[in-house]
Order: C-alpha cells, then sequence, then structure tokens
C-alpha cells in the first residue's frame, strides 16, 4: 500500500514550540515527537510488539549499518525493511552521513560522495548523495534522508564552510534521484555552531522541494550550553509548513529546549543505550540500577510509573537482574526508559496546548540530571 | 494466601504413561508437563507475561544460585521468589544437591552435608539437609527439593552406595524440618545406572512421606541409550498417587521416553540455553539459526507455528539478529523453544488420552535431531 508522503499539521502553539500531528504510512503521529533508533532493524532488547504498545509510532534505522548487515540487495529481496523487521509503523533512515564521520575509518570525502573501509570487514564501501538514497529505495522506509557532511563541532570555520557547501550541493543531487513510492525525503541543514552559517545554509536548503529539514551535526563535540544558544538561533527559522527534526539528541532537557525552539522530531541512543548500561530515567532524574542502595530496595524505578517494568519489578530484582547479567535487565530498562521518553513527549505537548511549556524547565534540568 | 501441597490426579493412562494434572498453588497444570529453568529468578530473556502466556505454570528456580545472589535474607525480606520476580504461578526450587556436585570447587561431602566455596567469590558455602530446606523456606518456592549426592554415572558402585545410603539420611533429615505453609517436599532417588540400587532406594524413599518422588542424578555422564534402559525399569514403580519428577532432562526424545515410563514432570535449560547459541527446535529436527542457508530464507522457524517469533518473523530476519548480536535474537529463539516444548507435551499428553503414545516415537526422534 501507497502513502503520501510524511505531512505535518500543527494545532497548537506555544512561543516558538507547536504541537499537532505527522501523518506518515496512514498514520497519525502526534508531534513533538520521539523516535527510538533500531540500528540494524531492531530497537535494542524489545520487540515490535513493545516498541508499538510503548506508543511510539516511528523508529529510526540507520542506513550504514544496514547497508553492510544485512545488506541492500538481501533486505529488498525480503521486502524492505519494513516486513524484515516485522514493524507496522513507520520508518525513518538517516543517510549513514553522521556515521561515516564518527565511526568509519580511512575516509575519503571527494565531491561526489565519501568512501570508507567498513568497520565490519575492512572492504571499501562507497557512499554518494544518489547511493544513499537509492539505499533508502531498497529500504523501503517511510522518510529517507540525504547525505550530509557531518564536520565536529570545534572544526576550524573554513572547514564547516567547505562541508555546507558540499551538504548543499549533495542535496540537490539527492532530490534528482527516484525514491520508494509515498517516501519523503529531508534535507540536513550543517554548519557546526555557527550561527550565521547554520541560518544561511537552512535558507538555502529551504527553497528546495524537501518534503522536511533537519538539523544535523549536533552532539559531535558541542556542549548543551553552546548548542543551546544555535538552537535557539536557528530552529524557529525552519519552514513552518514543513517537520523540523534535530538529530541525535537527547536529553530530557534537550528534547524540552528543541521543543520550545520549535522542533517537532527526535531520535537518540539515550534510553535505550543508557538502559543496557543500567541506567533508568525517571522524573527524579537518571538512577543507575547497580548502585548497592537499591539492593533491598522494593519500590518501583519510579513511582506512578505504569510502564511494563515498574508494573511488575521492584529496584531489587531490577538490580538483581542487572548485576547477574540477565537480559531481562535490559527489557526491562529499556522498556521503562522509552515509556519515560514517550511520556516526557506527551507532557511537551500537553503543554505546549496548555501554553504553560516554559514551566516545564525545571523539571526537565532534574530529570536529566542524577537521581539524588 | 495459603494452598495445599502439591498433589496429582491422573485422568488417563496409556501403558505406564500417565495423564492428570498437578494441584499446586490453586492451579491446575496439565501433566505431563515441563517446567522452564529460571536459575536466578528469571526464565533467560523471557518476561514473567510471557511465561505464562507461553501456558508455562511452573518455572524452576536454583537454591544453589539463589542463596549466593540475591542471597537468602534479602529475598525472604522482599517477601519471597514469587513476589520479587512477579511471577504468580508455581516455582519448584532444587536442593543445589546437583550444582554442588557438578560446579562448586573444593568441595567437602561429609555425613552432616557438603561445604564448597562459592564460585563466585570463593567464600564457604555449607549445604546441610536442614539448611537447603531452610533456603527454600526463604525462598517460599511451592515445591521444595530435598538435599541429594549426586554422583557421575561413571563413578564406581560403592561410590553410588554410599550416595544412596547419604542420600536417604537426608532425606530423613529433611522430613523433620519446617518448611513454608503448603510446601510440598519431594525425594530425590539416586542410584547412577545401577538398576538394582535405583530400585531399592526408590522402595526407600517412597516409604517416607514425601509429597512427590524425582529421579535425580541423570544427565551426569551417562549416555542415552543406558538412561532409557534405567528410566523403563525404574520410573514405571514410582508410587502412583504421588508426582514424578524426572530431574534436568531433556530433548523431544527423553521426553517422550520418559513420559512413556510414567514421568510427570521436567525441568532443562535446554530450549532456553540453546535459544541463546542460535538453536531452535522443530518438528523436523533442531535449526541451527547462524547456518548461511538461511540468510535470505523468509519462512518462519516453524510452518504453522503459533509462536510469538514466527508469527512475526523469518529466519533470515532472526538470523540476522543472532549474528548481530541482538538481544531480540534470544528473546524470540527462547520464546519459540519454550512454544515448542510446551506444545511437545500438549502432544504428549494427548496421546496418553488417545492411547496412541507410541506412535510419537519417529516424530521424537526427528525432533531431536539436527534439521535435514
Amino acid at each position: 500500500m501507497t502513502h503520501d508522503p510524511a505531512r505535518i499539521e500543527i494545532r497548537a502553539r506555544c512561543g516558538d514550540a507547536r504541537a499537532g500531528v505527522l501523518r506518515v504510512r496512514g498514520l497519525e503521529a502526534p508531534t513533538p515527537l520521539f523516535m527510538p533508533v533500531g540500528t540494524l532493524g531492531a530497537v535494542k532488547a524489545m520487540s515490535p510488539e513493545e516498541v508499538w504498545a510503548n506508543g511510539t509510532r516511528i523508529v529510526l534505522g540507520n542506513t550504514f549499518h544496514l547497508l553492510q548487515r544485512p545488506g541492500l540487495e538481501p533486505l529488498a529481496r525480503l521486502g524492505g525493511l519494513h516486513r524484515f523487521m516485522g514493524w507496522d509503523g513507520a520508518i525513518l533512515t538517516d543517510s549513514g552521513g553522521y556515521q561515516v564521520f564518527s565511526l568509519a575509518e580511512r575516509r575519503t570525502v571527494e565531491d561526489d560522495g565519501v568512501s570508507f573501509a567498513s568497520p565490519l570487514d575492512g572492504s571499501r564501501i562507497v557512499l554518494t548523495p544518489a547511493t544513499v538514497v537509492a539505499a533508502q529505495r531498497a529500504i523501503g522506509s517511510d522518510i529517507a534522508m540525504v547525505l550530509d557532511e557531518c564536520p565536529p563541532a570545534e572544526a576550524p570555520r573554513e572547514i564547516v564552510e567547505a562541508a555546507v557547501r558540499r551538504t548543499t550541493r549533495w542535496a540537490e543531487r539527492s532530490l534528482a534521484e527516484p525514491r520508494a513510492p509515498g517516501q519523503a525525503l529531508f534535507g540536513i541543514v550543517q554548519g557546526a555552531l555557527e550561527i550565521d552559517l547554520r541560518r544561511a545554509h537552512l535558507e538555502t536548503l529551504a527553497a528546495l522541494p524537501f518534503d522536511g529539514l533537519a538539523l544535523g551535526g549536533f552532539s559531535v563535540g558541542d556542549t548543551p550550553e553552546r548548542r543551546d544558544g544555535v538552537l535557539a538561533a536557528v530552529a524557529p527559522r525552519m519552514p513552518a509548513d514543513r517537520p523540523r527534526y534535530l538529530m541525535g539528541l537527547g536529553t530530557p532537557w534537550d528534547l524540552f529546549w528543541a521543543v520550545r525552539c520549535g522542533i517537532d522530531m527526535f531520535d537518540c541512543v539515550l534510553p535505550t543505550r543508557n538502559a543496557r548500561n543500567g541506567q533508568a530515567f525517571t522524573a527524579a532524574g537518571r538512577v543507575s540500577i547497580k548502585q548497592a542502595r537499591y539492593r533491598e530496595d522494593p519500590r518501583p524505578l519510579e513511582d506512578g510509573c505504569g510502564c511494563p517494568a515498574c508494573r511488575r519489578f521492584s529496584r531489587a530484582y531490577l538490580r538483581h537482574l542487572y548485576v547477574c547479567g540477565e537480559i531481562l535487565a535490559a527489557r526491562a530498562l529499556t522498556a521503562h526508559n522509552l515509556w519515560f521518553f514517550e511520556r516526557w513527549m506527551a507532557g511537551l505537548r500537553a503543554a505546549i496546548r496548555d501554553g504553560t511549556l516554559d514551566a516545564l524547565a525545571e523539571s526537565a534540568r532534574r530529570a536529566t540530571g542524577p537521581a539524588g
């Protein structure tokens, strides 16, 4: 079944913040929304049913990882990523740009694209704007991202300028490539922490017929403080009629702040990765479940939480599972964190509708820090 | 809430085989039944809801492991194992005897009990008939097992005789110890592969007021062929009015054969451990999911299987998850294997009622071997 490309409808505003619905793959996903990361075709430790039951309607897949395993041709022959992973919701795929610039070894950037040695087997992989769109066509995601060059925050201005220019050329080429039926394509704004470069790049990309725009290149060597300023200076200028996506962030504070600046969509490994490292997000801050203080703590991770873990398990049990290396520890903490993030976004949406978003700043700070 | 100790009601017979219900913890569990192993208070990779949804009504907990982690006093303070692990079904705990004799280092067996160095931290742990019953009282299991001495199959006859005598003395002492309200206590028949010793020990223990009897010490260095002969010579003589439990076995063949000999209850790590090693049980034999032949196989693990994995995932996807080290691989294969074992037992029960048990021999052999 083919759907129209993703479109956003804004229904409420609060300062620069906006709440509405993203229509994608025949679904209506309330925005602002958080997308859990399913790097290799699975949200780590979770089943598709659990992800859906959490309220999640869009998950992220990583093109960089999927093209190495299982490979694009097998994936296409098996009917695409939705069928492969048994996920009936929507999928956004990144372009691989971020991973190429942060993970890949022996990387060569040229005007045509970027080539690198696979971290898996050392084989040479070439990504160009065209191959990246083709990869996402094979994957069959609902929202595809353009290949971008993603310089670190501390890069000299000339490097950032060159990356912006190249990302623009790549963006234009990407738009010329055929996509899967109904597949949306988003452009990616770069510019590191240079506000003028970010604004100029945004203006350039906004003039192109992308279905949505993203801010890329954050959380690559920057600090929350510097990032917050750039977000406040750039995000409100993003096109109002298209989805606005902040890539790779973040903490409850990051989500609050970026929503306040007008962002609609987020993805981050934080709730899933931290869960596997024994960390649970709560309104009172991050709980590190391995601590001895929880050894006989009969309380759930968070009082009143309705997540599958809190409905059944004590901190004492979760600590025991974690210390023993039981898979159920990763499952339970991941389920809790995804629940927390989904409810955190629901709270931000409600506050936008109620015009009380700023009142959540203190809660955002508390949830982001360590539990007292 | 307190229940009567576990009792069995036999409703159908087929040769020596018997089908009925085990009443335990206010539940009726159809027999013969299989109990998944939840060593450390979790059936590995599974949630309690999933184990229940599988049809499982009794899980096994390992006293040897639980007394080291989380420890008996914390467990008792936290309300016992059912509450700790969030499991509303029944729990059978082993005595630790098997683990002491197969895992523990620097072991000393004396008439009072056995002492050993904890594999975790080297600390000295002493198990006596009394401490083992007390441990299971603290754990609060529904069915407790006596401490037994478990010699390997190849032990000289004098060693086996001594172990049998000691196990009898320990059994008598165990019966004198206070138990949790409604907690059943089962005796354990030893005797390695010596049929006359097994029969004599069975007769001795059958005269004692145990709520059920178990055959211990199998799969400790024996072979399926020798085991089958001993089972056929011993199991049919077990008391007809009490549950009969074969500890630590087995394969689909083992289950078939022992059911045929009159066994009612089983536990084994095979479905869960093999799942984590990438092995799935099917009617056509064991599937090793990592094999390259499954790389693009769109079929489920088993055609027509109603398990959560087969309803949604292809072999190609499961292979991908396994190769990538995704937790979902362990989850899906464990769910499938527990489903297979539960349905295998249901098939044996139905065949007993229909008087067609022997017709399953070929199926049992096929399911136990490698997939063609």
